[in-house]
């Protein structure tokens, strides 16, 4: 099947536009439709290659100017796949934070601390963090951005008896888990995270720059030390159309 | 320290309510008001036992009847359990199904096929399932119910190339992912699922009893053969106030 049968323009080779910037648009132009959503993965070259009646090596010089711009990523023995345009924690299937994942999927974002203080927390938190009513904990919240703007509202609650001063640590650079498991040296074992959608209120619409009300997908976590104590309580509010929370899962 | 020091009504000995009646209002109350949220693990027998200052056999039997209301539940070598009140399915965490996990935790459902039959699929769907536009597929639309009401609306397509007259099974009580292993024999291996928080459209808000424009959990899946073919892609949409999606997670 040619590329003119699967009803797009076909390939012209009567005009100065080089052929394989017309591949490039060609291809662009079925991702910025949809056609071709995030994760699809695309045909082999070879047969990629016999569908616009061209050599590889034009091909594959197509592919690498959208490769270039992010549109499309290869990955080694799976083949060329269009990239997401949302970011993709794997925050639902390992105990990672939202920062370790930025980090490792090459996503810069900028902190921005709202409360660094010690309060006394709401009753429901002080009972999943073990502690008695009236306790002090560290409260935390954060608005971590992209370039695109903000991504996702913070709010961690942690017990300072386990970790003692961390109010005076500058969070804008430093990471939760960062700081207990390295300054402090606690193990972090394992959490309970559950997922659910929410209609922002007008403190998480403010924070991520949504409307009031706008749906927004909320995280709540207990993590554990591998003592089996509680250490940290958050709430967290995503802005779901700037990144979704993704799992890679194995059947059994 | 004394429930009374915790501002509890003390336990009372002079009225005609037997004592473990009493303890067991107390943590019905705790429960109820949220200061026990769902997950809170309760001291230990003997400290809760001195804490009202009653024998174990006192308090084991109130807490007996908070485990046969529901109220709690015990995990043999971790303790007792405030239950949570929305179903948790651990769907991010596992390649297990709804029907799966609501089987495996003694949750009842019942499901309502809205639509099973042949159609052509959208241009994004057609290409995830790596199909020539116009292929048909399955349509499979259908809504999990509990007792409490609808829970998840669910629209899944399914190769037909792999499946060859799936459109005549009875999803009303077969499984998908039963029906597509036990029989076509198809070995399910991988699935990327991506979690979101959508405005319910008109039509999502009919099948899930929610106003439009109400928060839900949202789903998409494309689901991989071992031999890395696509065999299906769905769209799920849970009420969010019924089920929460939850993840246990082990770090590193």
């Amino acid at each position: 099947m040619t590329a003119d049968e699967r009803g797009l323009p076909g390939i012209q080779r009567d005009v100065p536009t080089a052929i394989h910037v017309q591949i490039s648009e060609h291809i662009r132009l079925r991702i910025a439709s949809g056609e071709w959503p995030a994760h699809y993965r695309l045909k082999s070259e070879p047969e990629l290659a016999q569908e616009f009646g061209v050599s590889r090596g034009t091909l594959r010089r197509a592919l690498t100017t959208l490769i270039e711009e992010g549109l499309l990523r290869q990955v080694r023995g799976r083949g060329t796949f269009v990239t997401s345009t949302t970011i993709e924690p794997a925050i639902a299937q390992k105990l990672s934070t939202l920062s370790e994942d930025f980090a490792s999927q090459g996503v810069v974002t900028t902190t921005t601390v709202r409360e660094c203080a010690l309060i006394v927390p709401p009753k429901p938190v002080a009972a999943l963090l073990d502690l008695a009513a009236g306790t002090p904990v560290l409260s935390l919240t954060r608005v971590r951005a992209t370039d695109e703007g903000p991504v996702a509202l913070l709010s961690n609650f942690v017990r300072t008896d386990l970790t003692p001063g961390i109010e005076r640590v500058d969070f804008t650079s430093a990471s939760l888990f960062g700081v207990l498991e390295g300054t402090y040296g606690l193990k972090i074992a394992t959490a309970r995270r559950t997922f659910g959608a929410e209609a922002a209120t007008p403190a998480v619409a403010e924070a991520l720059a949504l409307d009031e009300g706008a749906p927004v997908q909320y995280l709540q976590q207990v993590t554990y030390l591998a003592d089996d104590r509680p250490v940290e309580y958050s709430d967290v509010w995503i802005h779901s159309g700037r990144l979704r929370v993704t799992s890679l899962l194995v059947r059994r």
